[in-house]
């Protein structure tokens, strides 16, 4: 398999994560939306990653999607959220809150890239930043003990790329409070899942697709 | 159940569809993202639509995962995608890319509600409009039979929602060509699910959450 993307993408970073933590091998192609953004276009019409590229070159997209995929490759008993129930509602929404916060710290990245001070929307940015705010508390709440939800979730791994995206991009959100959320983020880096696909680094990456 | 959120939003449409496609009662709070801002704070973090609030008060938030939830209530036999394999594999695929179209639509349109004309960065809206575009494609490729998998789906409802919010907000995308996904919406906006959720209706609105 190989994982299209870098890994400052908290969704390619989160397929990462999971792909390692079920010791299944993969390469990767770290394309980036903006430099190769026309080579982009034959993987995902949408020009957005992650993708995941299957052995017989089926290209799965969208994160929550390949994760989908991922989890029935591993079977119920290794998946990273139960097949039904509660305990699987709550860990699709936590997952979805964490997912979705981090397309609002893009939003608010690419507002700030395409549009210079003086033409920057303040109703806009005030609605984002309160967006992230408002869902950094609700996290910060459910984390209030070791994992998220009864054992280690696929809501402790979106969480803990979100957490590590945001710090890259935006660390003015981190500096006050959320002390559960920076020990929940603590645990989640010190785990070799999370180590072996670090922000920034460079794992094996083939010459060509 | 509870639905929140009006039919203009094609995530919100969406869940209606598919609520109704499985016959399942629901009531709707057409709360707005806008004018309803702070309201949406206590029901969802992101003050996002749709959110779903179960009769025991849970609630639920994120298209994708209120379908997953509603895919478990009526059970694999009556579900818009099978439990597994290249088919559910396909489904996700084609119902990922057609709700990340409409999130690009969304983009575009909040992109010139919050800047003004001479403030608008024209390399963002290129991007844009290039992503929608390739992607309209890609799903015009996809849709060549009467639906877009064996049998519809859930990446029937999710396209189908996709055009009808992208006729709605930015219809000089729909001018040309893309033949095939034209008879895709018409086929979706004769079934009774689609006009029992047609945009601007106004079903069942309780006078309170």
């Amino acid at each position: 398999m190989i994982l299209v993307g870098q890994y400052d993408s908290p969704f390619v970073r989160r397929v990462a994560v999971t792909l390692h933590h079920y010791g299944l091998p993969f390469t990767r192609n770290p394309l980036s939306v903006f430099g190769d953004f026309d080579t982009m276009t034959a993987i995902n019409p949408l020009r957005r990653v992650p993708s995941l590229i299957l052995d017989d070159g089926e290209v799965l997209v969208d994160s929550a999607a390949i994760i989908d995929h991922l989890d029935e490759v591993v079977g119920p008993t290794r998946a990273l959220v139960p097949r039904s129930d509660a305990e699987r509602r709550k860990i699709l929404k936590l997952a979805a809150v964490a997912s979705g916060l981090s397309d609002k710290v893009v939003q608010l990245s690419f507002d700030r890239m395409f549009h210079s001070g003086e033409h920057r929307s303040a109703t806009f940015e005030a609605r984002l930043s309160s967006q992230i705010l408002e869902s950094l508390n609700f996290l910060e709440v459910q984390a209030n003990d070791t994992w998220l939800c009864n054992s280690f979730s696929h809501s402790d791994v979106a969480t803990g790329c979100m957490l590590g995206h945001l710090n890259l991009r935006l660390p003015e959100f981190m500096v006050q409070g959320l002390g559960n959320l920076k020990a929940l983020q603590e645990r989640c880096e010190a785990l070799p899942a999370f180590q072996s696909a670090a922000i920034g680094s460079n794992e094996t990456v083939p010459s060509q697709l």
